[in-house]
């Protein structure tokens, strides 16, 4: 793996992580109320196309981060499909 | 372009937009009492990592997603220094 692989990899595992305790949050209260589903439907979109983007460019930090993002999300939107 | 950055571009507008609410929220209620300090510093910091990591694979996509979220991140800081 070169540098700037790894550099990626560490900014993926950065923004990955900060988004980690909402996730947290959501499955320990089974409570999202205050999470917009639009902005959830929204937001997953964008990151599923940024994993079809980083697979077309072959760009391992953008399909890890993209992918590990892509569960988290869909962790919450299964808390709120069930819990509301 | 081609259509690779196109399909990038409207990845990046996406995942900006779905965070876009949350920065009008703290702008006009002048309170991000909820935001964690640390989780906003960690994810500023991946955000820049990423925008670096754009800039070297000369990558116009991820520049312009992560410049654009890094302008919106700033902006909280800033209310939160100054309003807490």
């Amino acid at each position: 793996m070169d540098g700037i692989t790894a550099l990626g990899l560490i900014a993926g595992a950065l923004t990955t992580l900060s988004f980690a305790p909402q996730v947290a949050r959501a499955w320990r209260t089974r409570s999202t109320a205050d999470l917009s589903p639009a902005m959830l439907i929204i937001f997953l979109a964008g990151i599923l196309l940024w994993l079809v983007y980083g697979i077309i460019r072959e760009d391992l930090a953008i399909i890890a981060a993209n992918g590990a993002t892509a569960i988290l999300i869909s962790l919450i939107i299964s808390v709120k499909a069930k819990h509301g």
